[in-house]
């Protein structure tokens, strides 16, 4: 049973815009990356789309408040936390943090929802529900955990 | 005075992923777009970054909310309505319409703040107030308008 | 039978990176765009992924050359010259033109070829012979046509 | 003085497509991956835009050759070898390996060529001779090394 994990990625340049920070897109792309990472921590990942219909986790909610730019190279660490789970459905909280020089600043906060969908033949989504391989791995986070999340800086 | 604009933009092949739909952070560059084009459209885009000091309009804050997935291929209607203005930041809301012959049916919807910020030499981003030019061209939405958008569909 | 084509496309500001120009893997980009669009003129672009078993157009080379960089907002203008064709696949010369203010510049050129592939049940790519509709509707662009794309500006 | 560095990155979810695999633009953003982990490997990296004037070194040519498609969660390799330098530009050639239980598979083979060039006050780029501590510290690879990539698997 887990409930979280943090993943350390550096910003590469054409993550950058011509403001000279990361464009605010690919914060939604890294809260992905930490949710693969989670999944394959539990040996989950690949294996969804191996299923017979293959089963996908399309998103049906993102946010993201940022609060401080990145930069070219900054060295980022994504923390991911579950804060829900239905029978259909997972719910994570985000913090981004960047790296540097020993400490680690708080740049970024996101949420996200996504929902379990069988792949028909058709190539059209239906609602499915969590497999139990999943549903029995992930738990949601302890109150604590949560509570800090949801606490201003 | 402006306060909304309705751009059009086609699923490109690149945008799509292996589930076979638009990759969810795209929708977020979309209504980036949609909010170039809303200042194109009032002479105002480009001029940002040829002030001195160059302006920029990080994001603080973005969501999304997505109820039918895009293919590629797909034409989609991004709307945009000025939600909110400050004397430092705009907050925007969108809608996503798919276009299917003739008809159209919402498939999300978004919202988005942004703040001024006047980029120093040293590269980094100082907080400044909305250009005048921007400030008198862009108006909130009517009440009516804005109520529409936070109905259910 | 159709040789070419031309689409248009603004740069996005998410397509720029901090050296203030468009980042150049958005050029492959764009040449997928403008053959997405050359197939599409040809009623062709959907109908690959919805055969059985579904096909699509693996790129099997892609180059560039840069010579001007392309910025937030210019429009650019894609060229797409089919220079070859084989049983099982087919190769395009590109030109890219910045408009401005009436006159277009020649900004880069580029090359691609892309083989034909069919979808195994297992996701795996198996080579497979350019359908009819295809094979029929494109041609490899008259000598004159060619010889232009070679020369030099 | 340094020719050749390696660097490992896994396939990210975002950067697949609809057909399964990874965008073929993506392996052109891998080549610059591993070139600023090069630069970075001599401590040049960020130093380039911190200059007076920034440097940037923007793509003059950049190409690439795909025999096996990349899946999502692969983990990829990318060898670059420094080919050739001048007083203005630099030449690299690479080659992808996909790993895999132990072994690795090339998967494809890349070659770029970057020119180094100043950023103008207005934002424009000229062109500049490479700076010093650039040019000390990289040098062309080795004959039998350039060999080794030009032969075919």
């Amino acid at each position: 049973m887990a409930h979280e994990i943090t993943v350390t990625r550096r910003v590469e340049f054409s993550e950058t815009d011509m403001a000279g920070i990361m464009h605010f897109s690919n914060y939604f792309r890294f809260m992905e990356t930490a949710e693969h990472a989670f999944l394959r921590s539990l040996g989950l990942s690949v294996v969804l789309s191996r299923l017979d219909p293959a089963l996908c986790l399309p998103r049906v909610h993102a946010e993201c408040d940022f609060s401080s730019p990145l930069r070219f190279e900054d060295e980022v660490e994504i923390h991911l936390l579950v804060a829900g789970k239905s029978s259909r459905s997972l719910s994570y909280l985000f913090r981004f943090y960047r790296r540097d020089a020993g400490h680690r600043r708080e740049v970024a906060r996101g949420a996200m929802k996504v929902a379990c969908a069988a792949r028909q033949p058709d190539g059209t989504l239906k609602s499915a529900p969590l497999p139990a391989a999943l549903a029995e791995r992930i738990q949601i986070a302890p109150a604590q955990a949560l509570a800090f999340h949801s606490t201003t800086t």
